[in-house]
């Protein structure tokens, strides 16, 4: 991990280090001059690139087309019991598909219900559910003054909109390295307001940061004062490796199991980013009381998922191997693309911190405090979209205002070149401004 | 119609027509006594039969097989403005299928938003978001002492169920020949408490009536005290014809824009029943204020709907016109089993009244008052499962106990044939015992 030098210096290609921190004012201006025609020169390429979204690029969707061609009256399109899946039933899913994600949770599929196209959907349904019934024996959060979320942050956007939608209050928690500060954690515990938390666990969004075994037990031993307190555990990318030395996530329903806190985690996963973003499948794992508490609402909203698609999966893959060894590919094909946003980054290594992520979608720059809204405007006015500078915080509002999620994968290389090298110049350039304005 | 008769007779093949309300209690005992012999006698068959839901049969479902065969790789997975529907985008569907539903909506494809697999789960979305955040300009209802919803009935059961889980009052509305009666709602609708109203317009579930010009026209001018109710037109059976003159639905949003109503309805429709019931497409149609009403929720909860399984359908079905001819086959397939019930309901037809359907998937018997539960019950014990008796009703609770719902769609017409000589046989045993009743 690069950490963040004392020395806030840039480096230019052909060009001898200079010391922003140092500078004079004159030299500043000198410099911002030149960044300047630099910038100009770019924005005359009339970009129009799109580093904002963790969507994957064109090559990795056709890794599963070969899924949909062998996806035909070929095949059976009934279940191991005989069971017509082109008709109405199995409100909990297909057997084979709970089955597959039981083996990704590490759980019994008993604990699974595999559901429609999208993971976010069912967090929000399980939100919308706790404000309007509550929690198993407990009452609907509507009815109560105040309902807060713990939010690690830098986070992921989608998260905290559904808490500002439903009013649900947010307190940003700090990241750290092995997972989210878990002293500060504790401490909002107290508080019976505090009725959950998100979690992205396994390579974060956007740190792309794995919580470490401790973190996690200590998760599973939280004593919230809110005994209707929920763990949003949110784990997206779970099988989405960048490194042959991948990340290994404990098992947090084991460890809630000893600490006799089986019902304070929801899990959630999806295929959206290992078959088709908005035509996978999606998964919750959950206690047998979250469970059947689930299927309360479930066999009223619907009379089952779209159990052809969950099939359409299963019958490409069986099991977590399967999946395994479908997301090598998949690195293969998101490694240049890291290394091209990671390599370009060592020209800004002095002004900027980040990490080099194991798995993920992203890459999470931090630059200078105050400098990330106008990097965001640079790049956009330039022709590169980068996802909104405060996005990764509750409500939008990057109080240091220095985070940037930067997301290499839909873009082919050759365009992520084009746009980091902009992005850089647009680093400096605000940096340089941001020192002017400190010596004004 | 068949309408029920003032004598209380029924007809037993090769046993002289017998007036059950005439009967002594001597023959009545009789009557009993060989009735139950016949019982035990098609009870000793072991049957286990499902007339319970509106699930379509095998054969119906081998109709769209050939839309699977169809959509593989050979076929461009993008959409006309080379959008690739295999990744995240496009949160309001397709164009191709909004075009669909357009078309069967005959509406604009600006206000149609086509979702996920479900139009039940449409509805209980939009009633959640009306519970949670109000309709556009209006409170939560969650804030409000008291919501009701009017459910003109007998009617189906899941609109119910979502109002009861939402804590909504259920007031029942009696069903005319051409809709629910509009006097009594026009009464109801003076209570600003009464938000919403339940519809099936076409084919209604059970009774297969088609609301008349007339009914729709006075629904598009309903003056209710709140301004925010809302009527659910839940168009379910709006192309599932069983005869070949089909009736004719009205067009609610022409009628409601010319009384300034425009907002007040909005509609659902899904290919459950044309395709694959669970795997098919749904979609709702509504004002434009409504449709950016119902993406505020959605831009929050989903990234977006399935679009392959969109494009599976729209790549067959491009517009109503094909979908009608489809239809067509799905109506040669439900005919005789329609047929078999109807014919074999005619043994009784002194004893219960039902109506001929030109469409949609249920048969609606009614018995003598206070037989329906009883009917259920010895059907059930000799192997035949029917709808519960009272699900058509809010609660559960048909008042009069004599409506039960027949589902001739799932068995073969054999099945169906010895299922409805039980039915046939326990409508009589209960009519007989209720006589019986009354005489001690």
């Amino acid at each position: 991990m690069h950490v963040q030098c004392a020395s806030i210096t840039t480096i230019r290609r052909g060009v001898a280090m200079k010391s922003y921190l140092t500078m004079t004012r004159e030299d500043l201006v000198r410099e911002k001059y030149e960044l300047s025609e630099e910038y100009d020169r770019l924005k005359a390429r009339e970009l129009s690139l799109d580093m904002s979204r963790g969507k994957p690029g064109a090559d990795q969707l056709d890794l599963s087309v070969d899924m949909i061609d062998k996806f035909n009256s070929s095949i059976s399109l009934k279940d191991g019991n005989n069971f017509d899946l082109r008709n109405y039933g199995l409100p909990d899913g297909t057997n084979e598909s709970r089955e597959l994600f039981a083996s990704l949770f590490d759980v019994p599929s008993s604990n699974v219900i595999v559901g429609g196209n999208s993971s976010l959907n069912m967090m929000f349904d399980v939100i919308s559910q706790l404000i309007s019934h509550g929690a198993p024996g407990g009452v609907p959060w509507s009815k109560l003054p105040k309902v807060k979320f713990l939010c690690p942050c830098p986070g992921y956007d989608r998260h905290f909109s559904i808490c500002e939608y439903f009013g649900i209050e947010m307190i940003p928690v700090e990241m750290n390295d092995d997972g989210p500060d878990m002293k500060e954690i504790e401490k909002y515990l107290t508080d019976e307001a505090v009725k959950g938390m998100w979690c992205v666990p396994k390579y974060s969004n956007p740190d792309g940061i794995t919580y470490s075994d401790k973190v996690v037990r200590k998760i599973a031993n939280l004593k919230p004062k809110a005994n209707d307190f929920r763990v949003m555990w949110d784990n997206s990318y779970a099988v989405h490796h960048l490194s042959d030395t991948s990340d290994t996530l404990a098992n947090i329903f084991e460890y809630c199991n000893q600490s006799g806190n089986d019902d304070m985690v929801i899990a959630f996963a999806s295929t959206s980013k290992i078959t088709f973003p908005g035509s996978g499948i999606a998964a919750v794992a959950a206690s047998p009381a979250n469970i059947g508490w689930l299927r309360k609402r479930i066999s009223i909203q619907t009379i089952g998922p779209d159990k052809l698609n969950q099939l359409m999966h299963t019958n490409t893959f069986k099991n977590a191997e399967d999946i395994d060894a479908h997301m090598e590919k998949h690195a293969e094909i998101l490694k240049p693309k890291f290394k091209a946003v990671l390599d370009a980054l060592e020209e800004i290594s002095k002004i900027c911190t980040w990490r080099v992520p194991n798995g993920g979608y992203f890459v999470s720059v931090n630059t200078l405090n105050g400098c990330a809204k106008r990097v965001e405007e640079l790049c956009g006015d330039a022709g590169v979209k980068l996802t909104p500078a405060g996005a990764t915080f509750p409500y939008g509002k990057d109080e240091k205002d220095k985070n940037i999620r930067i997301a290499p994968t839909f873009p082919p290389v050759k365009e992520l070149e084009q746009a980091m090298e902009l992005f850089c110049l647009c680093v400096k350039i605000a940096t340089v401004e941001k020192m002017l304005n400190k010596l004004s």
